[in-house]
């Protein structure tokens, strides 16, 4: 039912005693983020978004896909960090045949991945997504430059028209000026929802319908991890207990989250996941280090330090019960390498069997994990996991004693790189 | 010339005195390694594979490249661990076009890669590379089972025989006794060269022989790396410096070394890396964690806590001088986004200030930092950089006082898997 939170695997790490030790800590946690009253609480518009988001939008987004759909063989999807990570994340979890296939600008400075975005341009029939807030983050609005460029060159003023749609505030910054002068159309990214709380403000939303994703049922999912995460008591709030377990585990050492995941569509999830935690708690020489691996693939290749390495890490698996696709071993008449013990099976369920004997073998060897279990890998799962991530780390950074909704540490760069373009 | 190593970002924190009294550490694990006399010596056959590897292999090979390019629209590399991760590697590194594209399989046991692969054999025609010296690794074992099965059905027994190379051990394990029985051409793994340095093996030349990687160059620069690694002088020796600074972070502790690079290709060179270091020196509670970033698309996810959070990591920047693309900023009359300031330049020379800025701002944040700096983003370079890194573990692993070529902690889950599979 929706996301369990299994801890089988924290015993005599973390106990229901340490974990209830912090109820009065969530409690105060829980209060502050909906009544607006903890630090950076002009942010926290993502608490109750879910309930906030109109069907309408919805409607209105998927009306604009079958539009885009029409003129358009692929999307271009430019914007970095959470104008970036979320329409990833989503799209990689949810695999499947893109009604439209999406590509990424703006999210790097690299000039081999601009290129062959060019000569997309070129070749196909696109629209183009731009996601920005203020218009003048620097990688989004270089690629914005030249894209805009091949985009005229190739449909000219009164083409483009139709083929950009832009993702900024409703009033302020460069992006909203140039979407009102080109007559772009335009979505609204709201002020009191920062970036890496955005995958489902229309930041996600807008490319996410372009690119065929059921936004409906993400959605609901974010809908009813709104509904069951909102509740006080820690015993019966999976979220709040993840965020208690975590802070515990920190205080004992455990300074490394390794987020681990038997399925590879979570590869980007797990990305987006290391913005909103890294970015929220990374503060005052504080906050858990977020890292990630892909398994079966990284036991052979970090599976030794975890096995045997500092024991400094705690593991957080992310699991499937029902997966999309079957496939059975065969059987082999001479059984040559001895897997006739599995003929028949379906390779998922040798998967699980991994799973679990890695999760026991790497709590024998002193890494403390807990496993986030959805039912399968959907839209609404999805929406649902994304919510309890961020009202997760919500409480989480309170209790860690952060401020979890600014990054001040990114201007000290930003500052002596605008110095060295001369930017003013 | 070649691969430079700078340490500006390291001042204050590692000092040259600091270096030099690692002198008798370095000169002994070189020793060690040359001579064959330190821990784990069966398996120092890497050291000097480059000048052991024949030109006539590589000219076997690419002769087996042209020879499978008449029948095969796409390969199939079977492998997991080493046998994967120095392939994409190389094959994410140097970009391009492949002649042959080349698809995974054996590096999970996530069944919607299997069965994507299962339907690219029936769509195409395709040559499979199987990759395992035991040949009873779980899951390229049970992919080649499901593959063979599906490439049987398409082209029969005698149809296949050309459509299959092993990579095993000359004498042993199930895959050798399956390419012998087959009559599937075959090379051999050496028995002194583990997963983790297989790379410029077999392993990694087949399957990139086969995709069209350049491999003469790449066996070039492993070979070039060979030469200029060898020298004991610490002063002189950019690999056994960077072994040396490694450690001398590691007792200041800065037990995260956290790979970054501006240059996205680099992905899955530092996943390479991360097995490299992390399987051979995380051992007996110890070992620096690695963990890697791709930027400047990280700056907005993990930037925050590279500036801000704990003080336990140091960062190695790998950068490129040259580029392969350019892409002019343009000017936009009204200057909206106020970037004319770097209209007319290359949006590699931003990504250039954007390196510069980030180490400046992450060494006054509290995190020490090196480049290794590479002229091109070429085979020959990345065969270089191969060498430099697993010179670079043995000494490393040796200074640290591990075996840094064994991996027993790999078992425990293993163990537990099989008892569930109910393998013998």
């Amino acid at each position: 039912m929706g996301i369990r939170l299994d801890i089988d695997g924290l015993k005599n790490f973390v106990t229901e005693a340490d974990i209830n030790s912090l109820s009065p800590a969530v409690t105060k946690a829980h209060q502050d983020l909906h009544g607006k009253t903890g630090a950076g609480n002009d942010f926290v518009g993502w608490v109750d978004l879910p309930s906030r988001t109109p069907d309408a939008l919805v409607s209105e987004l998927e009306s604009l896909a079958a539009e885009v759909r029409g003129h358009s063989q692929a999307i271009i999807s430019i914007g970095i960090g959470g104008s970036y990570l979320g329409i990833r994340s989503s799209l990689e979890f949810l695999g499947g045949e893109s009604s439209l296939p999406l590509y990424y600008a703006g999210h790097n400075m690299y000039t081999t991945d601009l290129a062959r975005v060019v000569r997309l341009i070129e070749q196909k029939d696109v629209t183009v997504v731009v996601i920005s807030k203020s218009g003048t983050t620097t990688e989004p609005a270089l690629a914005f430059r030249v894209v805009d460029a091949a985009m005229r060159r190739k449909y000219g003023a009164s083409g483009l028209k139709k083929r950009v749609i832009c993702v900024t505030d409703e009033k302020r910054g460069a992006l909203r000026q140039i979407a009102n002068r080109e007559g772009y159309r335009s979505y609204c990214i709201p002020d009191d929802v920062g970036g890496r709380f955005s995958v489902l403000t229309p930041v996600g939303l807008v490319p996410l319908a372009l690119a065929g994703v059921d936004i409906r049922a993400m959605v609901n999912g974010f809908r009813a991890g709104e509904k069951e995460y909102a509740q006080a008591d820690l015993a019966k709030n999976s979220c709040y207990r993840y965020a208690a377990i975590r802070n515990l585990l920190y205080r004992k050492g455990k300074v490394i989250e390794m987020m681990a995941s038997f399925y590879p569509n979570m590869q980007y999830v797990a990305e987006w996941w290391k913005q909103l935690y890294g970015e929220s708690e990374g503060k005052g020489g504080q906050g858990i280090f977020p890292a990630s691996t892909i398994l079966s693939t990284d036991l052979h290749s970090m599976g030794q330090m975890m096995q045997d390495g500092m024991r400094n890490i705690f593991e957080t698996f992310v699991s499937v019960d029902k997966v999309a696709d079957s496939v059975i071993v065969p059987s082999q008449a001479d059984d040559i390498d001895s897997f006739n013990c599995v003929a028949g099976r379906d390779l998922e369920w040798v998967n699980q069997q991994a799973y679990k004997a890695t999760a026991s073998a790497h709590y024998e060897g002193g890494v403390p994990n807990m496993t986030i279990a959805l039912e399968r890998a959907d839209a609404f799962n999805l929406g649902q996991l994304y919510y309890f991530f961020e009202k997760g780390v919500g409480i989480s950074g309170y209790i860690l004693g952060v401020n979890p909704f600014d990054q001040p540490g990114v201007e000290a760069y930003k500052k002596k790189m605008f110095a060295l373009l001369g930017k003013k």
